[in-house]
C-alpha cells in the first residue's frame, strides 16, 4: 500500500480539506499513475452532498483523471511507465454479464459498475477519487490519453466528454442531421463541441442569450433563449435529437414537440423529482424519450481519439486544490466557463 | 350526393340513435362502397363523450370499415366494382409534407391527417364514420383486403391491427426478441397475436390471471398478473420491447425496469394525465419511452397482407346496430373478448 495525499470530503456540508489516503499494491494486472489533472463534475457536488444516496467519508470525490503511468503490475500489457493515461467514472465492473460482455461496462447489472469513488473495488476496499496525487486501477479500466491532447484538457473529456460523445454516436448524429443542445454548461459546451465535429448542424438551446457568443465560437449553428416562448414555435419539429444536459424539471411538453417525426430527446441528467411527459408529445410524432449514462471503456477510448484527432477540446479554468472549494460554490452558481479542472501537483 | 343510414351520437350522454347522412358524389379519383362491418374501438366512445376534444353532433363514429365496391370514379385505377376494400382511422391527408411524402400519413402536420369522423374533409365537409351503410373515400386512402380474410374480422385491423403491427416493425419485433404486452384487451390480444406470428417470444401483462388461459391459446409464451408485485422482480430487464396498450397511468418505473439494455416501451393509448418518468429508469439502462400512432397507409397494405399470409384474426362479436350503446356500455367495463364488430346490414 502507498499513501498519497488527497482531497477529501468529510461530510455532506464541510469544506473538503487536505488529508492522506492509501492506494492498494499495484497488482499484476494493475496500472499505477499520478494524477496531474483532475476535473469538477457536477456530480461530485451532488455525491459530496449527498444527494445521490449514501456517501462513507472521509470520500475523495474526483472522476476525471488524466496522469502519466509509473509503475505497472507483471502481468500488465496495455501500458507501461511513462504513458499518458486518463480514468473516468468507474475503475471496475463485473466482466461477466451481457452489458460488460458487450463493451457497455457502465451498465454492468452485476451488481453494478465499480465507481471511481463512494464504491467498493474487488478487495472490499473503498475507492477514492481523482482529487489525489496518485491512483492504482486495473488496466483494463484505464484509457490512453492520445499524446496530441494535453492533459488538463483531457481529463474533462472521460465524464463530460464521452456523455456526450455516446448519446451522439448512438443516435447517429451526423452529416444532414439536427441536434440540439439543452443547456451551455460543462456538460452543453462538450455537446456543441462534438456534434458540430460530426457534421451536425448544432442548436444551443439556453434559458438566455448570454452565452450566445461563446456557443457560436464553439461551433453552434444557432441560438435559442428558452426563455422566449417563441423559440418553440420557431423550432417545432425541427431536431432529429435533442441532448438535455440541465438537471432542473423542464417542461418536456414544450421541448418534445421541438423533435420531427422519430425523434430522440435524450436525458443525461438527473432531475430530483420525476419527468412529466404527456403521452401525445411521443404518440403524436412516434418521438422518443431516451436515457444515456456516460459510456464503456472502447468508446471512451474512440471518443479520446476522436477529439484528438478533430482537436476538440472542453473549455477549462485550472485551478488548484485549495480553491476547489469556492470551485463548488460557482459550479452551483453556473459561474464556470465551461469547466473547472484541478492541477494535483502539490497532491504528489 | 347520396343518403345513407348511420348510427348517429347527438351529444356527449344521449345513446346513439338511427338516422341519416349524406356521402358526397363519387368524385374521379373516388370509390364508393357499400359497408359491411365496422369494429368498435374505444377512441370512438372517446370521441362520442367529447373526451378527446371538441365534436361537432350528430357525429356517426367509426374506423374500422370493411365493405364492397359499387362505383369507381373516372380516373380511379385501384379498384373496381366488387372488389373487397376497408379504410381506417383517416381518409385523407395534406399529400404534400415530409410524412405524408414518405407514406406516414398519420403523422401529416399540414395540418394533420383528415380523421374518418369528427373531421372536415378535402371539400369542406364534415366526415362521418362507419357506422352506416356505405362511405366515398378517394382511392389513396382506401385498402385492399385479402380474399382469404372475412370482412368481419378484417374490420377490427383497420385500427386495433395497424396500432399494434406498426410498432412490432418499428421497434423490429421477431425471432430472437423478447416482446411483452401490456393489457390484453381489443388492442392487446392483436398485439399477442401479430408479435406471436413475427417470431418474437411474446408475455401479457395483465392486472390478473382472469385471461391467461385465453393469453396462452393467442400465443403468448408467458403470462403474468401485473398485480403481483413479484411480476416486476422476475421480469426485471427482460425485454426489448413493451407495448402499452392500457390508457390508465401506470407506475411507468416498474414497466421501464422490465426492460433490458436500449429496450423501449411504446406508449399506445392516451392516457389522460400525462405520464410520470423517473430519469433514473431511462438513464441507467439507455431505455427509451416512445410513442406510435397506427400506421400508413402503404404499412397497413402490408399489416392486412400479412394477416392474411400467417392466418392472424381479431378475436370478435359480432352485434347489430341495435346494440351499439349497449356494446359501449361493456367495453367500458372490459367485457367484451376482443373486439365488438357491427353488421351493418340493416343500415345498407
Amino acid at each position: 500500500m502507498s499513501t498519497v495525499t488527497a482531497y477529501a470530503a468529510h461530510s455532506a456540508t464541510a469544506p473538503l480539506t487536505e488529508t492522506t489516503i492509501t492506494r492498494r499494491e499495484v497488482g499484476p494486472h494493475d496500472v499505477a499513475f499520478d494524477i496531474h489533472f483532475a476535473g469538477i463534475c457536477h456530480s461530485d457536488i451532488h455525491t459530496v452532498k449527498g444527494e445521490w444516496g449514501k456517501v462513507e467519508y472521509p470520500m475523495v470525490p474526483g472522476h476525471e483523471i488524466a496522469g502519466i503511468v509509473t509503475e505497472v503490475g507483471a502481468e500488465v500489457t496495455k501500458y507501461q511507465v511513462g504513458d499518458r493515461v486518463g480514468v473516468g467514472c468507474f475503475v471496475d465492473s463485473c466482466r461477466e454479464c451481457a452489458q460488460c460482455l458487450a463493451g457497455e461496462e457502465q451498465y454492468c447489472d452485476n451488481p453494478g459498475m465499480v465507481g471511481t469513488y463512494n464504491g467498493v473495488g474487488r478487495d472490499g476496499q473503498r475507492t477514492q477519487g481523482g482529487y489525489s496525487g496518485a491512483i492504482v486501477v486495473d488496466e483494463n479500466y484505464v484509457l490512453r490519453i492520445p499524446d496530441t491532447l494535453p492533459l488538463d484538457a483531457a481529463a474533462p473529456l472521460l465524464c463530460a466528454g464521452i456523455t456526450l460523445y455516446s448519446p451522439l454516436r448512438h443516435w447517429n448524429a451526423g452529416p444532414g442531421t439536427r441536434v440540439a443542445v439543452i443547456g451551455l454548461g460543462g456538460l452543453g459546451h462538450m455537446g456543441v463541441k462534438l456534434a458540430h465535429a460530426m457534421g451536425a448542424h448544432v442548436t444551443v438551446l439556453s434559458q438566455s442569450l448570454k452565452k450566445m457568443e461563446d456557443g457560436l465560437r464553439l461551433g453552434a449553428d444557432e441560438y435559442y433563449a428558452t426563455s422566449d416562448p417563441a423559440t418553440f414555435e420557431t423550432l417545432a419539429g425541427r431536431f432529429d435529437l435533442i441532448l438535455n444536459t440541465v438537471s432542473a424539471n423542464l417542461n418536456l411538453n414544450d421541448y418534445l414537440g421541438l423533435l420531427k417525426l422519430d425523434g430522440t430527446l435524450v436525458e443525461l441528467g438527473m432531475p430530483e423529482n420525476p419527468m412529466t411527459v404527456p403521452a401525445g408529445a411521443l404518440v403524436f410524432r412516434r418521438r422518443r424519450l431516451a436515457g444515456s449514462l456516460i459510456g464503456g471503456i472502447a468508446e471512451t477510448q474512440e471518443m479520446l481519439d476522436f477529439c484528438a484527432e478533430h482537436d476538440v477540446r472542453p473549455e477549462i479554468e485550472v485551478i488548484t486544490p485549495d480553491y476547489i472549494n469556492e470551485a463548488y460554490d460557482r459550479v452551483l452558481a453556473s459561474d464556470v466557463r465551461y469547466r473547472f479542472v484541478i492541477d494535483t501537483e502539490s497532491l504528489r
